[in-house]
């Protein structure tokens, strides 16, 4: 593996004066303390973060990562970013990097010290694991309960249902928990029986030549960035897509079952809960292959 | 407010031969980076705390605090830890920080930094705000929906109910609800109608001389190191103390309720989601007077 690059940014939100990006970006050892230990994001897990990938140089969705990074800080009430600063500190991140053909991006905003209302932010960058054996080999996922009910995010906005927050204490435990029962990852389901969204990824199920995704608005989970792009390639291939709330049961008769992220790109659902579940390998495969050549 | 001191251990896990304790407890700065960006504590909300109270320098129930970090280590799967060098690491902090009458010691253990399977930890010290305004004047509070079933923990115990986690964003959030609300605070209560904890606060009510607080493991809250404490006093007073589960309604007519923390210790619940509640302000200055002189 290559040398991790971080990348501080300060003021991460827009200056009252222009500053230039090169006094507000600063290289540094990533193996170095950075944060203190007084800061809102360690101490409360308060604040946000995105991945982005980057294919041999060049990052895949960049935009929608920023956007849905502008979102998370409404969600949390956070001041606003300058997501023009946050994208150059991504890009000096990539050239201050060895080239490699995955790249990670982790962009992380934190409340700041405690007191000071001024947030913390930093990029991240790191060579990606190699993916191939799940993503053509497919993976085992077992269903998890979330406890919470699919209206949530509806009936209380304080649970930040749906923001990418830095309190994925849980989402950590669920792969524990998946660990346990001797599967690769989790799939949440709500208290009142729908598909969610898993720790790290989007689901996506196929019925006929329909993809189907969760809608993130109306269930409080994520808005998946590659689950949009693997949107419009699939509709290229001549196949449609939709959002519409899912439920549970209906993934065991879907023609397939993925989970999308930045970090895996796609990995087809092989069993879940110990039952196979049907793929398309030939789908799995041109579906990967265009995932993957999104920015080449 | 009086300079915060820093106190790092390392390690924090019992050493496979003896280690001084001059060897394994750093203090530095606390306003210089402590933490490096992988750390799971910061990227992921991934570890665990607990906040002591020390009235006039002696700590205020130490030994169920430690014993709950420990409680909470071992829900998280962490590493088991070295309870007696964490004792000595807040020994230590007390004894570096300025005397002052009520000093907050808040330990931290995180997974550490990521793939290295070592945890991170440190002891803070620093001065607690006055809170008299709230102990003696009382705090208006909102009811929030947990989102929640009362039986969470049981069903899902991959959720973390009832550890104390640094992933705490939902009880920040929690708190800007009560901001827009016009309130100090809020108790959350499960979806199905009962009365679970505060934010960062255990909740007592009085039904005639019982005080009555919900039992933590049935209901995946924290069991409360102040709450305990206020039980014995209570019981020194001649009342009956219990646990039960409580339905939110029952709150309204109680008569009596407060919020215990080692942080402000009790403040009386004044009115709750805009209602008067009972008070009996005798009481209220006696079990205040006797929490805060626990350890003098």
């Amino acid at each position: 593996m290559s040398q991790p690059v971080l990348v501080l940014i300060d003021p991460v939100t827009p200056p009252a004066q222009p500053i230039p990006a090169a006094e507000r970006l600063r290289v540094q050892p990533a193996d170095q303390p950075a944060v203190t230990v007084t800061d809102l994001g360690v101490t409360r897990g308060d604040g946000i973060f995105e991945t982005i990938g980057a294919a041999h140089g060049k990052t895949q969705a960049a935009g929608p990562h920023l956007e849905r990074l502008a979102r998370s800080a409404r969600m949390l009430d956070l001041p606003e970013l300058d997501l023009a600063i946050i994208g150059e500190a991504v890009e000096l991140a990539i050239s201050e990097h060895a080239p490699v053909e995955h790249l990670l991006l982790k962009i992380v905003v934190t409340r700041g010290i405690e007191g000071s209302g001024h947030p913390t932010a930093w990029v991240y960058a790191f060579e990606g694991e190699d993916a191939t054996d799940q993503q053509v080999g497919g993976i085992a996922v077992a269903r998890l309960d979330r406890g919470y009910r699919s209206d949530v995010a509806t009936t209380s906005p304080w649970l930040l249902a749906g923001a990418k927050t830095l309190s994925y204490a849980i989402n950590r435990a669920a792969g524990r928990e998946a660990a346990r029962r001797g599967v690769d990852d989790v799939i949440f389901t709500s208290s009142d029986g729908y598909v969610l969204e898993g720790p790290t990824s989007t689901v996506i199920a196929r019925f006929g030549d329909t993809l189907v995704t969760p809608p993130p608005e109306d269930l409080g989970i994520l808005p998946g960035t590659t689950q949009a792009a693997l949107f419009e390639i699939a509709e290229s291939f001549g196949m449609s897509t939709g959002y519409r709330a899912l439920k549970s049961e209906e993934l065991d008769s879907a023609d397939g079952v993925w989970l999308v992220s930045s970090g895996h790109q796609i990995r087809p659902v092989r069993a879940l809960d110990n039952r196979e579940l049907t793929r398309d390998r030939d789908l799995d495969a041109r579906l990967l292959a265009a995932l993957q050549g999104r920015a080449r």
